[in-house]
């Protein structure tokens, strides 16, 4: 027993512990956990799973009416935040708000286009949904709106099903989308499943979103060119051949004239804002500027009498209800819901992405689960108020943290231009030409375009750039759906791999130490005579657990090989290294009893070293510790070739 | 640089050295391995998922002939064993072949019934596929033809398209199943995917496998009790509630007598069998006497006039062709396709387990893809003359191997007697009473329900236990479907969760070694001051990598806010120990660069200890390995805090 050699160590008598200490160095005891309580692990595991936050944690110790007063203020941090807010937050958070909402409002009126929505849908989602998010969110940058992927991602599946020309039915199921997604996202928070969205990989979204920017772009070739018949579907095959159909008879040189000029101005403003970082305002009011120009010039040549395509009307006035349009049941509720489901998770992606950059560059804490119930509440309440799925926009969350914003209030401060917006000024946007949307689209989206990200996947991880390509090519040739399809069946698809193929190492003693490692990493490192010693690096599962008994079994043969070419003397120790078996199951339990008996066939003893907490617990109660010897578990390597070399034969 | 500090280890006078190595110990350099090259290391990836098992080695270094030979011998095994075949080894393949036999006749006749064929139609599936088998197939005791379960699962997925009592079609649409089965099984086996049946783990198995003796010995109610309308779904509430609807008018009493007396007969022979090796043979033919004597003793009294269900009819001949009946296209193709993949993958599970059983126990290797080839071709050719799905029986190939076959000879012996059976002695069953084949399933079944396993499985592994009940419920509550889908869903959640949440340990310095251990496996490790030590259990990847941080961040606070309350020194190092860090992707670097990037505000330094060659890899790839300074990456932790301790600030 181990516990023997411990005890030797510890008590013995001065003199016959040098002694001991001379002939055989140190070896520590293995150590044996308690015996593990049911009922606090299973505890432990839902709290690392759905709580690991500790959201409680402000809790813990406080009157109930403390409690109560903390708990309304977790759900409505504004109540937090804005008993400390001071005038001097003010300037930051205003000239932020104005500068977004300069930029939101032609934003919004081309992303609602998107989705196929009449152009005040955009406006109506950039008023109500911020107040919301400013009452209930806790990210200080994160600017709310409508979004060009997501509207893509809505417009495309919604025409799936209706035709945008049934405009009313259409914008039913769109509130019906929004209400849903809402209510996903809400849920997801609320049940703490939040974690749900690590699953779309960062690789995997850097392509879905290149794919999304090549994809609207080509949408805004219907607008850049005047093109009046366009085709419905979003893939690349598609919409080239539309346009060259539509070449010698549907283009419309003037607009094109307007609108592949002002791309320019807004590209050329974009690259110094990007260039030069005190600039980034210049960028930022470039989209209300060319509206302004353009919209005054088509007024005065009377343009679109000549073909330039204009936004023509505009409803006026702030969000009616659309509560009663929502179709809570029948067909269209279960369809509403399935594309409320993919528009919801997506948002929750982008927006809980963008929180976390500007937290961590700000350094404040987040709690990703609060903030979804607050996306999630605000998009209930939108779906109800004629708003479509709105969440936070990297472009202009951007500029919100460039142009100083401290606080939520610079939300709010949007809200209110856009209020102004639709009360006062949409009238003007009659003259609008369509071509000055499509082409601040296209200058929004060209940043998800992210080249830099993609060549550092590359370099970092192959497997991640297939997911990420797959993803790309996937929304550019195919569709969204299909794109996304993609980019999360090669996730799971790595996932899988990594736990049924992990890798395995044979170690090597490190000169001039105790240490031993990988002898591939470490080719200085010296295999001791007689002991093979191999790490398996993953838990042994189910899915892993054969395939490790075997590349275990064939690195042995492989050894014992080179061994008879060179005469050497044969394997009598097998020495696994279980550091990395952060867990084993049944199933490998019996892979570990298997290849037990397979190595006593041959006369070769099984000897584990450092076997974890949650491995060494089922060792135990599968007996198979004692079924190999607790002599045979080693705290390492090091203890296991020390204690065993002496006993080999010669 | 590390080079820099080992060139001073290496390269110095001798007595600085020797200086040097008394001030500081010696400390090796991080190993970084050479530049990877990314066609090998696809090639490494690939050869790993698909031909770990290196099945071309014999092939390597062999002439043109030579290399065609031993392909024809790997397709036809028996060409190789074949030709060591001596007649010392056919006295047992013969005793097996004649007891196999004898078990297999009145088996095959009342499975077929469970999958609601005629009686036949079990004996066909005894007959061909052995054969096909037995020139293909490397396992030396698996015992071919239909099973239990997969003729349940077949049944129950079959009569919920067609009626059974249209017969015809019901036939046609089980024979386009068997096809589809064989073509998933060749399938699988020829691309090599065969590691895809490792994704139903032994506890999702011993569960579905309880749940269906349960669900079989049920359905044999209908027979034991003499019931003449019986429900048609599997769950027990139906079940139970179709029994007893029945118990004034439906049952039997002759029947009851005849079944139950049997039932006990052979439950006895078996726990006979069981309990001493040596009579196994007793609950081998136990099913046949009992056959016998019930035909015999119903044709003498004329029970079947009293009510008693007797056989009546079994065809006579062997197997018909049924190429033509097998639908290639339609709705009943894509029908049998669906029903096929899943009744196949049962029947590879089986097969599969069976073959590595008896050859770990044997001591011969088994090529789990190979197998696959040979299990699908043999069902192919069997859908193509009126067999359906036959893979390995648990029970009959245990029988096999206590009886002393050598090789799949028995399988040729057992073909051979159920040819005699089909061609000669088919009349004769038509007096055996129902009853006595619901026993004989029962009592085949009973096996299945191994709750030995289970108690093993509770024991080990709570997680494994929740996926084998709610397999096991699932079949018994609901049908045989939704039990298997809950067992692939709760396995691959227990997956999900792995490398979701992977545990996370603070280390401390085990006594008297250099040795950093979990402070919870080893209460007797210290802390070292102004040093955190951070174990991270898994691969840190998209799914897991926020996670990791923010636990690090979180053991941090827990570490400094104890450390507060005493008034210790503030934590200067943050060593993250990456052992069981088996690999890395781009979120996990993004993650890790936010975490420096935190620490850095709070003047902590992070430094990564023993970091892999494919972590390595990607540290430097990413350039992270320059940005926390080469000098942070040590091979120990040991080495970590031995070469950081000198430099911390009092």
């Amino acid at each position: 027993m181990s516990g023997n050699r411990n005890a030797d160590d510890d008590n013995p008598s001065a003199a016959s512990s040098r002694r001991h200490a001379d002939n055989m160095p140190y070896v520590h005891k293995v150590g044996v956990p308690p015996k593990q309580n049911l009922l606090k692990e299973f505890k432990f595991t839902f709290k690392e799973t759905f709580f690991h936050d500790d959201p409680l944690r402000p809790f813990k110790d406080q009157s109930i009416s403390r409690k109560l007063l903390l708990g309304i203020q977790a759900v409505f941090p504004i109540l937090e935040w804005g008993r400390r807010y001071k005038l001097s937050l003010f300037k930051g958070d205003l000239i932020a708000g104005l500068t977004i909402a300069s930029l939101c409002i032609p934003q919004d009126i081309g992303y609602a286009r998107l989705a196929n929505l009449d152009p005040q849908f955009g406006l109506y989602s950039s008023f109500i949904p911020p107040l919301i998010y400013a009452i209930m969110g806790s990210s200080r940058d994160i600017a709310i709106g409508p979004v060009a992927v997501v509207s893509l991602l809505l417009g495309s599946m919604l025409q799936d099903e209706i035709d945008p020309k049934n405009k009313l039915e259409y914008q039913r199921l769109a509130f019906t989308a929004t209400f849903f997604a809402g209510v996903t996202q809400f849920a997801l928070g609320f049940f703490r499943l939040g974690f749900l969205i690590d699953f779309l990989s960062h690789a995997a979204i850097v392509g879905f979103m290149a794919g999304a920017a090549i994809t609207i772009s080509l949408q805004q070739l219907k607008g850049l060119l005047g093109i009046k018949t366009f085709t419905k579907k979003t893939d690349l095959v598609s919409v080239m051949r539309s346009v060259w159909t539509n070449v010698h008879h549907g283009w419309n040189w003037e607009t094109i004239v307007i609108g592949v000029s002002f791309l320019a101005f807004l590209l050329l403003a974009k690259y110094i804002g990007k260039k030069k970082k005190k600039l980034f305002w210049i960028a930022a009011i470039a989209p209300l500027i060319s509206v302004i120009i353009s919209t005054f010039f088509v007024y005065i040549t009377h343009a679109e009498k000549k073909g330039v395509q204009i936004v023509n009307h505009i409803e006026k006035g702030i969000n009616p209800s659309s509560l009663h349009e929502i179709h809570f049941t029948g067909s269209y509720a279960a369809t509403g819901f399935r594309i409320g489901v993919v528009a919801g998770m997506i948002g929750l992606t982008e927006a809980v992405a963008i929180g976390r950059t500007f937290a961590a560059m700000k350094d404040y804490h987040l709690d990703g689960n609060k903030e979804m119930v607050a996306l999630g509440t605000m998009n209930v309440i939108g779906s109800m108020t004629s708003c479509y799925v709105a969440t936070g926009s990297f472009s202009r969350s951007a500029v919100n943290y460039m142009a100083g914003c401290n606080t939520a209030v610079s939300n709010i401060v949007m809200s209110c231009v856009v209020f102004l917006t639709l009360e006062v000024i949409t009238p003007l946007f009659k003259y609008t030409p369509n071509a000055i949307l499509a082409s601040i689209i296209i200058s929004a989206v060209v940043g998800l375009f992210d080249y830099e990200a993609m060549i550092l996947i590359f370099k970092i991880d192959k497997f991640d750039f297939v997911a990420c390509m797959g993803a790309f090519f996937g929304v550019v040739f195919a569709s969204v759906e299909i794109g996304l399809l993609i980019a999360v069946a090669i996730s799971f698809a790595k996932i899988l791999l990594q736990v049924t193929r992990p890798r395995t190492a044979v170690l090597g003693k490190i000169p001039r130490t105790t240490v031993y490692r990988n002898i591939h990493q470490y080719p200085e490192a010296t295999k001791v005579p007689g002991v093979l010693i191999v790490r398996v690096d993953s838990a042994i599962y189910f899915s892993n657990s054969n395939y490790i008994r075997e590349r275990i079994l064939r690195l042995l043969a492989d050894e014992e090989e080179g061994l008879k070419e060179n005469n050497l003397p044969r394997i009598q120790y097998l020495v696994v290294e279980m550091s990395p078996v952060t867990d084993i199951d049944t199933s490998g339990i019996h892979a570990l009893e298997d290849l037990y008996k397979g190595l006593q066939k041959r006369d070769i003893q099984l000897v584990l070293a450092n076997p974890g907490q949650a491995v060494l617990d089922k060792l135990h109660a599968s007996d198979f510790a004692n079924t190999i010897g607790e002599d045979k578990i080693f705290l390492t390597v090091g203890d296991a070739v020390m204690t065993l070399a002496p006993k080999m034969e010669p």
